[in-house]
């Protein structure tokens, strides 16, 4: 039996309570206080070996029962059943929540680094699936160009614990984008959906490659193709009109380490 | 202006308004009646050019004056906004329905052909991912074993036009699946979390070869991957536990067409 002296929180107005709701809902408030939400047992056990800066954990007391490895420390709070049912955002809340500080943009250059651009990419659950795959097959860092928030609960949830070790750079102005990765002599490549454009297949990726993917309905600008150094396109075997967004990054990041 | 003779279906209590609510509620109803049902102008509007088997069109007002290009024939009916509203699964509902036939089995065996096994995937979304990716990829046929409704409304949604045209074959029993590659003379594969097994970027993929994905959370049973010629793996270079399901399958079937 886990002895907890906290007092347990029931109400919508506790302080932390509120600033939960308030950072789960709104991209406004995360970026104004630079601090996001996490919901779940997997993503909050991966922050927590991540070392990221949690700064509360909101856990429920059956959850605490479940899952006794959680560290109860002055950052932890203990909320009612009812409460976690009003703050989760899943079907099946499993009763663990935690507040943390948006990690710190620690980006780095390798000459011969591979790097995916998201420009304009709208679905929260692509964003968060593409930012897992790089950290999965060891993309060197991913780009945010005008694309949605990845600190939002439905991406950070489709993210998982990559959140805390992908390396993310906000850009979202493209011409100096376009400017830094010339100075960093790193080139850019537009992937379209165009049997005019390179295939992947061809042996483009060798030295230091960022590449980019477009919005899911209308792909990338005019203006971002035009000035990429190559087009490049996923073969289609089939009769797809497309693949999603996040399994093209998938397979492009794939290519790009291979 | 479109004339449309057709009176505007406005009650829930109408019988194919019915059957459309009861297709997309339960598997065991689409089982039953050999139908499923469709939601959204793309995916119907590829339906229509696949000449797939539509047993009616629910099409709204509002929708027809949008879309002239529907055809309106004895199988089209024009049902209220409201009703739209009530039926449909998605938030913005582009009031454009399909009841339609589940497709026949049409799948075929080639010796060098590539094939995918889903094995008691959860996700609809994954699986409806997976299927349009083979799509777009060209794989010879996708089979289902002890796998979630790829027929359900959520799925249908993810795989979109690519459910008419992929080649799908649901067989259940894993001891008559095996039994069947090995008369087919295809190998069989069994994608692993594991370093011990062999490297997906060793070539090993030249003739038939079926990949089995397993389960989201626990991956493929023991049994199934003792049952298996190969075990591979994707090399993860970076810290993520494993791959989305969806995600390891559209690389896998990236490689095998490669």
């Amino acid at each position: 039996v886990i002895e907890v002296d906290n007092e347990i929180i029931t109400s919508k107005d506790n302080t932390i309570i509120k600033l939960f709701r308030k950072l789960a809902a709104s991209k406004k408030e995360r970026s104004e206080k630079g601090l996001f939400v996490i919901e779940g047992l997997r993503i909050v056990s991966d922050a927590l070996e991540e070392s990221a800066p949690i700064k509360n954990i909101l856990i429920t007391q059956t959850a605490l029962t479940k899952y006794p490895q959680y560290i109860i420390n002055d950052k932890t709070l203990i909320i009612s059943d009812l409460l976690a049912e009003k703050i989760a955002q899943t079907d099946t809340p499993q009763g663990v929540f935690a507040i943390c500080e948006i990690p710190k943009e620690t980006f780095s250059w390798n000459p011969q680094g591979k790097y995916i651009v998201l420009n304009e990419l709208q679905d929260l659950g692509n964003a968060g699936m593409i930012i897992r795959t790089a950290d999965a097959l060891g993309i060197d860092g991913v780009i945010l160009c005008n694309t949605c928030d990845i600190f939002s609960p439905k991406a950070a949830r489709s993210a998982m614990g990559s959140l805390f070790r992908v390396k993310i750079l906000c850009e979202n102005n493209t011409e100096n984008l376009f400017a830094l990765f010339h100075s960093k002599r790193i080139k850019t490549y537009a992937s379209v959906v165009n049997n005019q454009a390179h295939s992947v297949k061809e042996n483009l990726f060798n030295n230091g490659c960022a590449v980019f993917i477009g919005n899911e309905g209308n792909g990338l600008s005019q203006n971002v193709i035009d000035h990429c150094d190559f087009k490049i396109t996923i073969p289609m075997y089939g009769n797809a009109e497309s693949l999603n967004a996040a399994m093209a990054a998938g397979i492009l990041m794939w290519i790009l380490k291979a």
